[in-house]
Parts: C-alpha cells; structure tokens; sequence
C-alpha cells in the first residue's frame, strides 16, 4: 500500500498530525474530519480520503478519537521508530535546517551533518557532529541513513548527490538551487527556494482573482 | 497574460534564467531547447512551452539567443526592476533566509526585516534592518512591499500573515509548519519543512519502483 500513496498524502498526514498533537495536549478527545480539515485547510472530503488511504477506520459519526489516529498516522508514518538524517552542508541554510529539525522535527535524528569547510568539521554545530565530506561512503552505510537533506551551493550538488546515492542514500530533500538527476528508486524532493520567492513576487506584483 | 500562466512556470522561468546566466558567464551564445531541457531536467517540449507561456519568440531552428532569452525572461519575471521583500521572523531559519537571499537572490532586496524580539530590533541581521513587528502596518506601505516572507513559530504565523496583509502584501512565503488562511487575491507559497522531510523520510524507508 505504502508504495502507492502519494507524496502530498504524506505531506497531509504529517500535517494532520502535528495538528492533532497540538489537540492532545489542549486534552481534545475526539474530533470530526470537518474539524481538522478546518484546522488544515483542506476539504472534509480530503481529510477522509487520507485517512482511508492509510487503511484507518474511525468512526465518524462520533468523531475521530484524536489519541487513537495520532497514533495511527504516526505508526504509517514510521515516526514510531528513529529516522536518522544525513545533513549535507553546513553553511547558513545547513545550520539553520539543523536547528530547525532539532526544535521543530523531534521525531527525526540528525545523525550526521558534512561539509568540506575544515573549520566545521570535526565540530558538534547545532547538536550534530559535522564530519568531512570524505566519510560519507563510510558513515551512510555504518549508520544505516537512507534519508538526506541538501543545503549546498548549486556547483556541487549534483557531485554530492550521487556520492549520497552511491553510499545507500533512498531520498533526498534538495536546497541546492539546481535540479539533480538521480536513479528512478530514489525519492527526490526539489525546495529551491529562490524559484519560490519569484513565484510569489510574481503574483504579488499583479492583480489576481482568487485562488 | 501574467494572470494566467502558472505558478510552476515561473518558477521553471526562474530556473531557466540562472542556468542562462551562468552560460552566458561562460561565454555560451546559443542553445537550443533540448539543451536548457537536460540542465533544468525537464522535456524539450516543455521548454518551448515554457517559453511560448510568456510570448517569446527565439528562432529554434539556430537556437535560443542566450542573451537575448535570458533578458527576455528577466523582464518578463520583472526582475528588471527592484523587487521589494519583507522578512518576518529573524530566529534561525530567518536569518539564513535574509543571507540566502543577499547572496543566493541579488535581484531581490530584503526592504525589511520584523522580529518581536527585543534582542533583535533596532539592529542590521544580514544586512537588514530589524525592525518590531508592531512597525509593520506602517513599513510594508511606506515602503510599497508587496511580498513577504514569513519564518515564524506556528502560534504566531496566522496572526502576522493577517497583518501583512492588511498592510498591503499580496504574496506570503510561508515557512512556518502550519497552513494559512488568506483572501483570494493574496498569492500563497507553503514551504513547510517538515512535511518535506516526512516525505522524503517515508520513501527513503521503501523500495519504489521509478519515479
């Protein structure tokens, strides 16, 4: 099943549930699909379909238990268990990414950070320990990371990329302003975040009727 | 025209465009379209698309004037002109978006930066001045800012987006991990993070079969 679902499917439920974390803690109990789809901007429709899609069977004429689908949603997820994380470059970017996963994705593990600068290397930089470049191809494998992020400039993306995937990397989430070519069994997420910001100048620039 | 083409072609538009400059730096006159296709890791057709999406007329038979296209895109873009942004939230993932954009962005200007921090009012992060969020109702007109980007906790994120708004932004990048609830005419760009890695996280952990 899981291979079949699709990425935005995921993206949603990760969102659902840090929604329904949020509900927990406030002591909610119980909630309709209408309600999280409020909270998530999203149709009632489409908060079904997700939850079906992950084989969840509430019951909606009551409301979702919001304790029984959290857990549900994380067990699909695979948040259950410790996700390690390769981070790739440590410049602005690469750190604030670590500091951001560290506060804000607890349920991942930053496992290694690299980068080629040698004043960061062998230096713990946002509770991660920055090793050079050179140990990727012994430390992927080692620590069984199948997971990166990269937050390099654009020259050497491609060059890191295949060194990732060549030491057992499955997914990357790409920063690097460039696209990258990879093998067809990896997952490639593209976040250039330059193409966002005129994307969004863009449209800001002119009159638009609606969304 | 601008009204209807699609937020993912200006973003390939954008993309296009920096792998223009960086063959016009090395001396490249011409290229045809199969050529920009394989760097930007699209089809030839969807470069003539592209290309067609915003009226430009190159002559593929001899190829695309480098220079001539990449001026062509950059007018239509409107990065001929001074794009106006504004940053809301100088913590972590703030900061390295104002150094991103100063280096990785040059033909954006950081107009402004807004944190509700103290510490960080009344100083120059990254080359931009800080200034309390109270003083956005007044900056962001002043200044004629219509896009923002947003690098704040989920609590406060709706709140400030509301504000900008109500100041006259008609864009919002939004980096905060939480969906945002805007009018019609005010383009949105969610780049939550954490999603991104939950994807990635989820497809990495499976064999897939292709892209």
């Amino acid at each position: 099943m899981k291979s079949e679902i699709p990425p935005n499917t995921v993206a949603r439920l990760s969102l659902y549930r840090r929604l329904l974390e949020a509900w927990l803690e406030k002591g909610t109990t119980h909630l309709y699909s209408h309600e999280i789809a409020s909270m998530a901007c999203v149709t009632p429709a489409q908060v079904r379909r997700d939850l079906m899609a992950i084989g969840y069977s509430g019951s909606p004429s009551r409301g979702y238990s919001v304790d029984a689908l959290e857990d549900s949603i994380g067990r699909f997820l695979g948040s259950d268990t410790v996700r390690k994380i390769a981070l790739v470059g440590m410049g602005n970017l690469g750190r604030a990414l670590a500091t951001y996963f560290v506060s804000r994705a607890p349920r991942f593990r930053m496992t290694a950070a690299f980068d080629n600068d040698p004043r960061k290397t062998g230096r713990v930089i946002a509770g991660c320990m920055v090793h050079p470049v050179e140990a990727i191809p012994g430390i992927i494998p080692a620590e069984g990371i199948r997971t990166a992020v990269l937050a390099l400039p654009p020259e050497s993306a491609q060059e890191m990329a295949d060194t990732l995937v060549k030491a057992g990397v499955k997914g990357i989430l790409n920063f690097a302003p460039v696209p990258l070519r990879l093998p067809g069994d990896v997952f490639l997420e593209n976040r250039d975040v330059t193409a966002s910001l005129e994307k969004v100048a863009f449209f800001s620039g002119q009159p638009r009727e609606g969304n």
